[in-house]
């Protein structure tokens, strides 16, 4: 099972709108496919739509190529603006349509063939580095779990947020490999539910023990003393460390802050947004109010119900215990240590 | 709408796990009948359930009265102990069916028919007074609200939870017909959905703005400043004020003191149990997996995944602003304070 495949010029995505209970595979041919695919959350997770992104800049300028070069760039803005616009929460996003603009423009004196060829190769390249990085940062993070630990997890920042292994569930994916005897409590995450349908189905299929629970039970377990820690990934994260991630990740660290439970965030560095000085200035995506009010074809809420759906909440750094990259543990003070991390040499 | 009525020596239940979709009515014939709707959840909320059981009571009684008054109590004992077997958490299940055997007991040197019918009223009685507490609570409630306030509340704590106008959203019924002009933010309550099927709904009839949210929102709009102010009901209060209510209350309690918003718990006094010293001695009922992993016919986890589902948790004193009942409102120290309150001569 992978998350996304590029193949023969188009891009292959697990349908995780169907997942646990059916296995199915969309095709992208154009740029458009893809967007409509991150708008519909059939692919997500900050990561995993990164380079789904990427492969969608590669499909807009094959299709819209143009004859001249100042068409083949138009055309490659106006498909990396129509991809940006999918999700307003995540910077990977950004980050990674950004950076295949820019390898565009480096390369702009080339012909249109070499230039498409380059980006298809950038874009095979940040799907092959999105894996290295996970596992980096599983490797770094699962220093911080010596074994026995109950983690709480909390949408899904696992394989299938990403290209392969996961932030999040990948430090616990490598505590245990490194044979500690970790389990998880995996968030159902209303209302998108991709704790219920997409973490502990992951978690299942590589056997590590997981134990599914609704969003406000997190608190009880913890107060119980049964969740002894908790890790979420991330969509991004300001210069001062305050964290955007699936609505609910606040309320998960305000509790584990109550009872003394350590916070992780697992993402990689492109996660890291210095623009934005803090959480404040992050836009939150509303969503759809059929994703709250209806399950599958179940309604259940009342006709006319007025709905709430931010999609997204914003962790203050002071909650997060650290910070986990790949290239290290980061540490509060953040607006300090953050900007120290990043500029250290590359992994 | 009735949450319940009693006619013609039937009871009558508006079955709750139909709504918001569906108004159907359940008949209970029998004191099994009784007990398996406050099983199955077709009637819920502890005011509720406590009337339902009383009249269940009557129920056993007519339907195995014996032949003699040694025949006649075993068979109330049995219904007794039959009925308070549904569910473990809500004290004014068990409060309503000590009432009604007592009052048998009381009345053991009349005749059988006689005894049928004190019991009868004494149920009718119950069910009256429950009423005019609900009204009470309200009136007592509401001034702490000046008019203004978005309110939250978790699961239902509304007329559906007793047998008319209700305690948590009694007060806020009592402040909107006081001309206050508040609104309220539902959490669904999962994994009952109680929140998006019952407080919606109910609060949709009577025109009070609701605007319905996942559970792991409620932080997010208390960080924002949109939501000012917490309501919620109790299913046992313990000597120490710590506060059994649906899962899910303890985050909400910790939420919204960590971003300054005043806690109220609004319920009769029936609720109190002074015979546990504090909430470690509640025991929490565990309910079926299926609630979590499907709703209505949707499979929404994978197959086989483990699951927890405590139905209610314990939210400790220091957590509660002041708890509202027909005798007033009540304020920290509650060890001293709820006492006293109860002391007082009755409303």
């Amino acid at each position: 099972m992978k998350t996304l495949e590029w193949k023969n010029g188009r891009l292959y995505l697990l349908d995780q709108t169907r997942l646990p209970l059916h296995m199915e595979t969309i095709e992208c041919i154009t740029y458009r496919d893809a967007a409509e695919a991150i708008k519909a959350m059939k692919v997500r997770g900050a990561p995993a739509i990164g380079v789904t992104a990427a492969y969608g800049i590669v499909l807009g300028v094959k299709e819209n190529s143009g004859r001249d070069k100042e068409e083949f760039f138009k055309r490659l803005y106006h498909a990396a603006d129509e991809l940006k616009s999918t999700r307003p929460t995540a910077v990977n996003l950004f980050w990674a349509i950004d950076r295949m603009v820019r390898k565009a423009e480096e390369n702009r004196e080339k012909t249109i063939p070499d230039i498409q060829k380059i980006l298809e190769r950038e874009a095979d390249n940040m799907a092959e580095e999105d894996f290295r990085i996970n596992r980096k940062i599983g490797e770094n993070g699962q220093v911080l779990l010596k074994g026995g630990e109950v983690i709480l997890t909390h949408c899904n920042a696992g394989a299938l947020a990403t290209v392969d292994y996961g932030t999040a569930l990948g430090v616990i994916r490598a505590a245990w490999e490194n044979g500690k005897k970790v389990s998880v409590y995996a968030d159902e995450t209303r209302p998108y539910l991709q704790g219920a349908r997409l973490t502990a189905w992951e978690l299942m299929q590589s056997n590590i023990p997981v134990t599914l629970i609704t969003d406000n039970m997190a608190g009880y377990f913890m107060k119980k003393g049964v969740v002894t820690a908790a890790i979420v990934g991330a969509d991004r994260i300001a210069a001062n460390g305050d964290t955007a991630n699936k609505i609910g990740t606040y309320s998960v660290a305000v509790l584990a802050r109550e009872n003394n439970i350590p916070f992780y965030v697992a993402a990689p560095v492109s996660t890291l947004d210095f623009s934005i000085a803090s959480g404040e200035e992050i836009t939150i995506e509303e969503r759809n109010e059929r994703e709250v009010t209806f399950i599958g074809e179940t309604r259940i809420a009342p006709e006319g119900v007025k709905v709430a759906n931010p999609a997204f909440d914003v962790t203050p750094a002071k909650y997060i215990t650290a910070i986990i990259t790949e290239k290290g543990i980061v540490s509060p003070p953040y607006l300090e240590n953050l900007k120290k991390m990043v500029s250290r040499s590359n992994v």
